[in-house]
């Protein structure tokens, strides 16, 4: 018999499903439109459709096979209430209680959990991926955000509320750039794919560079991928946006550090593709504001997780952290 | 039987212990000077005999007594290994074996243990204070310098190597004053009672405020009880200190609270005696910086520990942490 777990990424216009091997490989994968109706029951009723689907098609595959939960990652989900909070970008308004609704669906599973996206992928990491013998790491995704998820003693970091690992919106620079919260000088500001976006239009602007490749693009059409491009090609605007972006991660991470000493800190996201480009300054900063205790101590390390399946894989790892307990 | 628990505080120049009841009153208590010669089997030794006179003494009190065990607060104390570990201000050099040593004189007891003073204050805090009720809680104390202890899920977080916690060392002022440590702009170097004492300095300065009774005294006599004693008689410059000084350390809360969402944090420490000159703006700007999902859901109270024997009662709680395991 082999025992699988079934991973749910709810996303802003796509939810993503997978059936999860226990080495984290996605057996079979489905997709449905995370709706704009905002009936949370209909949603959860077409989920359940899709889920039982994709059990059947892996079924189909292997008659041999057990699937213990699911395991959903969504914005601003909640793992103590198993509830979406106030997503901004989602249709859903308020609290809606996906686990309890999903449960009415599946009755019979030994685990249905959820929690937010970068908590599912911190559990990945560590259920699938190189934290698999760590008990005290951190995760931060960057993308459109910063998110982040902490594990101390083996167990993710919840809070008292369920809403902990904002590590985002910790201030790096006091009355400094617009969050997307709306708070001034947030790591997020910086440090996100965006953030890059930010600090190349600054550089621009400062240095007058109308001979960099980057001076060929609008606001609207420059994205994170073309910095890195252009740092490849030896651009000196893209290089320095690399080492200011790691300047301030690096601040932020020592900050984390300084709270909860983790063995390790992984790196998950569209920049981190960027490798020693954006690993490298962000290592050296870092360095620079640690204590003496803490020195040459911490990795930073690239996440292990498939970028492409990613949060269905994290989403799943749910389960098995669940079935732990 | 009366079960009850031993604590001592490692100081630079004062080592304080004391036997603690469940409740978390001292008994009896005795001190033996933190020697500067640097042998520490002769240190052990000479505070295994004090020790052993203060359970005498304690004996004679009351016959009915039981002693469950010894729980050292000592800075840079490390829980995992029991050691105190380059410790600045004593005369140990190098990584020096506590608890080892100290268990050889006291091979009977249910736990002897170790931590630094503020991870010892928030067990403290935990087994006897405000924090009884509390999974989810932080403390700072602000002092000479600013410490931190954390607790997630009902224990401390120690991190991979026992050093968690460090929160007065995250970053607060990019480039901003010089910490103890030489990094810049660290929190210890704004929120300690010193930091108030350097924010009146640069107010005077900033103001050329030759009026403000602060301008009467030197850097080396200005304290921050003086601080308080002029923001009660109106003074601007006083009150100022503690408005930025608020602001400060409402920011530096604000990034803990992104980390671990606690239910309270808790305040300790000679400033905390300002009271709302102190506890208002830290409170008014942390909020300022927090996300919604986090915005008046989070106490900021003070310390319930009683200050003169909050050391030694909050290593003693240490004892009471290890037997529930």
């Amino acid at each position: 018999m082999k025992r699988v777990a079934i991973g749910v990424d709810v996303g802003g216009t796509n939810t993503a499903i997978g059936v999860v091997d226990p080495e984290g490989n996605v057996m079979v994968k489905d997709n449905i439109s995370t709706p704009s109706h905002g009936d949370i029951e209909r949603y959860i009723s077409d989920l359940a459709d899709a889920i039982k689907e994709l059990i059947k098609s892996v079924k189909l595959l292997n008659k041999d096979i057990e699937i213990l939960g699911i395991g959903i990652g969504a914005p601003n989900g909640n793992y103590y209430s198993g509830t979406i909070e106030y997503a901004p970008n989602l249709s859903f308004k308020g609290v809606v209680h996906v686990v309890k609704l999903l449960r009415t669906h599946f009755s019979d599973l030994e685990a249905v959990a959820l929690t937010n996206d970068a908590n599912a992928a911190a559990i990945g990491e560590m259920i699938y991926g190189g934290a698999k013998d760590m008990k005290n790491f951190v995760l931060f995704t960057l993308g459109t955000g910063v998110g982040s998820g902490l594990v101390v003693n083996g167990d993710l970091v919840y809070g008292h509320d369920g809403f902990a690992g904002e590590c985002g919106h910790t201030t790096l620079v006091p009355g400094g750039r617009m969050c997307g919260c709306t708070s001034l000088g947030h790591l997020e500001a910086y440090c996100s794919a965006p953030g890059m976006k930010r600090t190349a239009f600054e550089l621009l602007a400062y240095y007058n560079a109308t001979d960099s490749v980057l001076a060929n693009k609008s606001y609207n059409e420059l994205d994170s991928k073309m910095i890195y491009e252009a740092a490849v090609e030896g651009d000196k605007v893209a290089l320095e946006v690399f080492e200011k972006t790691g300047a301030w991660l690096g601040q932020g991470l020592a900050d984390t550090v300084h709270h909860l000493s983790p063995e390790a800190i992984f790196l998950f996201g569209g920049p981190t593709a960027a490798g020693d480009y954006i690993f490298k300054p962000t290592k050296k900063h870092m360095e620079k504001h640690l204590l003496p205790i803490f020195k040459d101590k911490i990795k930073i390390l690239p996440s292990e997780l498939k970028p492409g399946d990613a949060a269905i894989v994290g989403a799943s790892a749910l389960v098995w952290k669940e079935l732990e307990k």
